[in-house]
């Protein structure tokens, strides 16, 4: 079994809650994008999935997933196709379905991350739209952020399992999704952040606990992690981070 | 099996999409937060569960069904499922993961539609974004509505089953989502959509032929379908739809 992820080769972006399943999977696979256009890699490799070119199962765009005549999209079916597969689900159909549920609400939590700096459109630049994104950003620190991650900390507080994972008692990819996003949260708002530390205890123990996870420690270690950047999902944007 | 839906009782919204595969499917079901009280329905009974006190699975918003022990939420994770256990899904691994995919697309193009009127946060009104709404429905008009509508056209036109349908050779969640949003999409930007008729003919066959499938007409037809208004996802705004 092989597996292609195709995504933009400079940001960590949404790729990176694919990458890190198949990491802590201890998967092998290649990233396209970053490969050169001799091994079949590069960014024209990638538009070719978009354009039709390699078949009817054609993303609307990236992340996507590639194993023999299986090409999936969409960060939050990807990693649960792959979690579901290699070990990093829970068992039993509730559980499962609820893992589900979570990684599409991260999917929700990310979107939103990224529109407090593409308020108006992503077609535009940030410069254009600095004004309404102030004004959205806003509502993410104040609202946004607390509602998000105060949920996470309720999933952690009532898993019946008490494993310190948000189902189940094992880490998942739902995890992982949560781990991600704390760490884009950290890097585009800092101040917010160290606001709020110590209000999710469990939220942290978890990200921590992860980090430690040796694949995962290897991974970040590796040159294989993509730092974030301000072309990416989540932007250091200073203004955007209040007081 | 039994089968609870719990949303927003005044609006289609995201409940609508799941409605629309409960019902094109012929299952019974339950439309909580629209029964009394005296039957366990209502706002507070939805409520009970998004605060946690109806067990650990908790969603962090509406829709969410609820079957025994599974509480499963986001309208596309729910539409699968659903989908998957009564034939309302392709067959196939990979048929069955690109319907996953198109479905988390559909609510991604769904949310933007959304945020045409709600550019800097839902907690706000309308009246308090109406200027940078009117900047993110251009960018919505002129460049995300054909983008997302080519793309499913795409996938009609190359379906090796040639059915008409998005994936596979029969109707699935995936077609009744891409239904319900071309629906909203006309009544929220009737000129926008009038300019665009002709351009995606195998959407809007689609869309047709489903509205005469027979579960799917005797429910349109019927007082469970509720109506598009301005408390919902798709809202009629005219100074959004362009000239």
């Amino acid at each position: 079994m092989t597996y292609d992820l195709y995504y933009w080769p400079s940001i960590p972006g949404r790729g990176e809650y694919v990458r890190l399943v198949l990491e802590a999977a201890g998967l092998a696979y290649r990233d396209m994008a970053r490969l050169p256009a001799s091994k079949g890699g590069g960014i024209e490799a990638m538009f070719a999935f978009m354009k039709g070119e390699k078949g009817a199962h054609r993303p609307f765009a990236p992340p996507f997933l590639v194993s023999g005549d299986i090409v999936v999209s969409q960060t939050a079916v990807i990693a649960a196709f792959l979690g579901e597969r290699h070990g990093l689900a829970p068992e039993g159909e509730a559980d499962r379905l609820f893992a589900r549920s979570i990684a599409v609400t991260t999917a929700d939590f990310v979107a939103e991350a990224h529109d407090t700096h593409h308020p108006v459109g992503s077609g535009l630049y940030y410069d254009e739209q600095k004004a309404e994104a102030a004004r959205r950003a806003e509502g993410f620190r104040a609202e946004r952020m607390p509602k998000f991650l105060g949920w996470y900390e309720a999933l952690l507080t009532a898993n019946p399992a008490a494993s310190g994972w948000l189902v189940g008692k094992a880490p998942s990819y739902a995890d992982l999704g949560l781990f991600q996003t704390v760490a884009g949260l950290r890097y585009a708002f800092p101040r917010r952040m160290q606001s709020l530390a110590g209000s999710y205890p469990r939220v942290e123990a978890l990200c921590a606990r992860l980090a430690e996870e040796p694949r995962i420690a290897a991974y970040l270690a590796s040159d294989r992690r993509l730092a974030f950047n301000e072309d990416g999902i989540f932007r250091r944007y200073l203004e955007l981070d209040g007081e």
